[in-house]
């Protein structure tokens, strides 16, 4: 098997230039743990996952944030609340996105996908075709296939 | 194969009164993305993943918050941090844990414990003889058994 044969589609994309809350409402929304990013071409950019919503000095909008709201009324004064909103609007999917990404072609074997996997201990793998993103692999995708290998 | 044979240990616990600010800690010096909460004999009482630290409205101290310190002094006054680290000093491990726990027995299948991750779609699942915590395998663990299956 290759990773065209179980590779995942449609993946979520953000555009570097897309808002935080809105690369946050996305996540939400497909209840996925990260998002590809694309530049204007459609190429693949980076990748964002929910931590890197804080990982970045200056830049940090928790993604707790948009999980779950009230963790900020709990602690803030509304004018504060406006105050981290609005960064979050004004930060784009750029400023916080990893780069370069890890990626496989669809014609990868899956030992390969696997490999580069554990190597570099990251849960998704985008699919890459000539710079385009054709779908994602994730830890999950490959268990199921583990699972099909014990017949079950 | 059984669970016995890949489980993992030592495992990271924490005591059901351990104060998050010391689960965080734990988690953090670990890198580990969760940790097993036991009770008083030593018995499996719950999980509590970074996720958990958000779930409970009243209850909330965003995970972000002992990763990356500086998210906080970004966003509020000094006094208003103070309280944040008082209120993760007297919350405990209990107030925030997944319980009950999927577990599986040394004795269990690998096909078992993939089902129940699949199923249940979670990253770990404790091994437990009589109550106790023997160990724990990860989606990590499943995958590098499939990685020597292709003979890597």
């Amino acid at each position: 098997m290759k990773a065209k044969d179980i590779l995942v589609k449609p993946i979520v994309t953000v555009s570097s230039q897309t808002p935080l809350t809105e690369v946050a409402q996305k996540m939400l929304e497909h209840r996925v743990g990260s998002v590809v990013v694309v530049d204007e071409k459609g190429r693949l950019a980076g990748i964002i996952t929910q931590g890197d919503f804080c990982r970045h000095p200056g830049r940090m909008v928790p993604f707790s944030l948009f999980e779950s709201p009230n963790v900020l009324s709990n602690w803030l004064y509304p004018d504060q609340v406006e105050k981290v909103y609005k960064a979050a609007r004004n930060l784009r999917a750029q400023d916080i996105m990893h780069s370069p990404v890890v990626t496989v072609s669809p014609e990868a074997s899956l030992e390969r996908v696997l490999a580069l996997m554990l190597k570099h201990d990251i849960n998704r793998i985008p699919v890459v075709r000539r710079g385009r993103v054709v779908g994602i692999i994730s830890r999950f995708d490959l268990l199921k296939v583990m699972q099909q290998g014990y017949g079950a």
